[in-house]
């Protein structure tokens, strides 16, 4: 028996999000599938390191899974992709890891990216489903600003999807920034929100870029996040932004 | 009667090419028909900059049409915009110019990038059908010195499809750079080839891109690109390099 600890992009558009659902497509049911085609495997199987929702993309996933039969790490990635054919998902990285890994349990920091592209009036094409899209153009230092008073330690109950399973509402955020880039391939102003964390509360991510996204546009004050923070209250907030801006970029371990 | 400069994105691939086709359906088809559905066109009437093959893709193609009705340029890119729905076409700008402003015969060059993810290996997904995938990778410094010969004023047959219609094989590259980017988003190691000129020949800068690759792979030395020029012979240079990799950027007038 092997453990393989799997890194993983994946296109969230046609998918229900990670876990294995009854009423549509998921990521681990693909993999799974996958590799009930040239191993055998115990059912359910995968263990992953974030469970995303449907429509949220990823770059650096990670999962693990034990393997019976014996396997080269170049044999484990290629048919792994060669069976999920045309479906948007990719073993990036197969690597034999000792039985004690947990890709969930041993996770020290996750990494999510949250994309938006403003200042732009025309919907982006090339970029369908892939950036949050503003027409008016969004204040980047007051969104800065704003972002400060997520970072640290709080109770994050403003913050929290009702549907949230955790026992308790509190978080360390290690790191947040807001980036610009520049491509000549993706018309309008990119604009990206970094968030690193041990974990995360059900829709953290999309609840900060809603409300960071009201600051850019001047309908919050950079300090009413602070005091957003402090209600504990879900409706104080802004919106949740939408899946298709999220992006879970990589694990530490 | 007003004359409208057009600036274009689309994604290319569900489309035979810019030009109106009798199989399949076509990026000046799609545009053309949402026009007609809040303006009358005489047709055919959109004048491209650059005629794209089937499956290229544009970020700034500019076209123009001669509209009767009177509209304000936010009313003409948004009205084209609605009314083509989910197509992956998007006005990004709409200008109202002199009726002298010919996009195709007053174009002073045309900027064009090849994309390339190598150095990966599994397919890339979140930009599948949007760069050319090579699983080993390329020595990015010996492309450069390849593409140098390319620079210029040069009879290009060997790097023409047959079906090129131009009556004359020469053309003048202003412009060839190969550069690197990296984006936590993109895995893999991302190569852009980009070039500029008046005009090209057919195919000429895909297969510019198939015999830099191969010079990246070391098949061939920078050199060879010297000599495939002086052969004049389209059977000695490397593959045309695939269509979706290819960005049509802007046009200077």
């Amino acid at each position: 028996m092997q453990r393989w600890k799997l890194t993983i992009e994946y296109d969230g558009t046609p998918y229900m999000g990670w876990q294995r659902q009854h009423h549509g497509p998921s990521v681990q049911q693909t993999i799974e599938d996958a590799l009930t085609k040239f191993t055998e495997i115990s059912d359910p199987c995968l263990n992953v390191a974030g469970r995303t929702d449907a429509g949220v993309h990823a770059v650096g996933q990670v999962a693990h899974i034990d393997i019976e039969k014996p396997l080269t790490a170049r044999e484990m990635q290629n048919a792994t992709n060669h069976h999920m054919g045309y479906a948007p998902i990719a073993i990036l990285k197969a690597e034999a890891v000792d039985n004690s890994f947990h890709a969930r349990f041993d996770a020290k920091k996750r990494y999510y990216r949250y994309r938006i592209t403003c200042n732009h009036q025309a919907p982006p094409k090339l970029d369908a489903m892939r950036s949050w899209h503003i027409r008016n153009d969004l204040d980047i230092e007051a969104m800065r600003a704003g972002a400060l008073h997520l970072l640290g330690h709080h109770d994050f109950s403003s913050f929290r999807a009702a549907q949230c399973q955790s026992d308790k509402p509190q978080r360390t955020i290690d790191d947040i920034s807001i980036s610009e880039f520049t491509d000549p391939l993706r018309p309008g102003r990119q604009i990206c929100i970094d968030v690193a964390a041990k974990s995360f509360l059900h829709h953290q991510i999309r609840n900060f870029a809603g409300s960071l996204k009201a600051v850019g546009e001047g309908r919050l004050a950079a300090d009413d996040i602070k005091t957003i923070l402090e209600t504990r209250d879900r409706t104080k907030a802004d919106m949740t932004a939408p899946a298709h801006g999220l992006y879970f970029v990589r694990v530490d371990y």
